[in-house]
């Protein structure tokens, strides 16, 4: 055994309104998917979910939301499908940052703390 | 509806090592309860939790510390029964400190940040 153990830290984020969770890891994951893919069906299949829960998951989002985070796209050769909004692209970059932040901080904090 | 909608934080912090999760909430609940009731067995039923896991989760914090966190409690009126050691009180507080702090710090971000 090594003398020394090492000790990292995990932390997950979460954003919550009155309704309940706005937008945590998960959810950030769909809306990447949403936009990689362009549609909600895709999305859902890439994450092995049920496009009912995707949906779900998105209607929680633009009700919780005063602007839509996830519209559709008109148009285009495939017609149809699904986007994220600009405000949707912000929301989604201000979770990232905030995540990473939080990162940051835990990790200053903890290498300064004698856990063994 | 109301105009304004408004944007709480939430969030979880883990420690780990090499072996897995070290602390998380659930483990600090278990030594919180084990330091009350006295007893591992009394502290997993408290958390409708069997006494194999809480034994389990006792005995990975215990291999991840350089010093025991649990330990046996010798003599007294009940005889035998389990207690945290100083170090498992140390760790305790760290981590509730920790959570704290970081509770702040992401309540302090979140307000400065436009989510709707």
């Amino acid at each position: 055994m090594s003398s020394e153990i090492e000790y990292k830290v995990k932390s997950r984020v979460w954003i919550l309104t009155e309704a309940g969770t706005f937008l945590g890891e998960g959810r950030i994951e769909l809306l990447n998917k949403i936009d990689e893919f362009g549609s909600i069906s895709k999305a859902a299949k890439s994450m092995k979910m049920s496009y009912k829960k995707a949906w779900e998951l998105v209607n929680s989002m633009n009700t919780q939301c005063k602007e839509p985070i996830v519209v559709g796209k008109i148009g285009g050769k495939d017609g149809g499908g699904s986007v994220l909004s600009e405000t949707g692209r912000k929301l989604v970059v201000q979770f990232n940052q905030l995540n990473q932040e939080t990162i940051e901080f835990l990790n200053e904090k903890v290498s300064k703390i004698k856990w063994g």
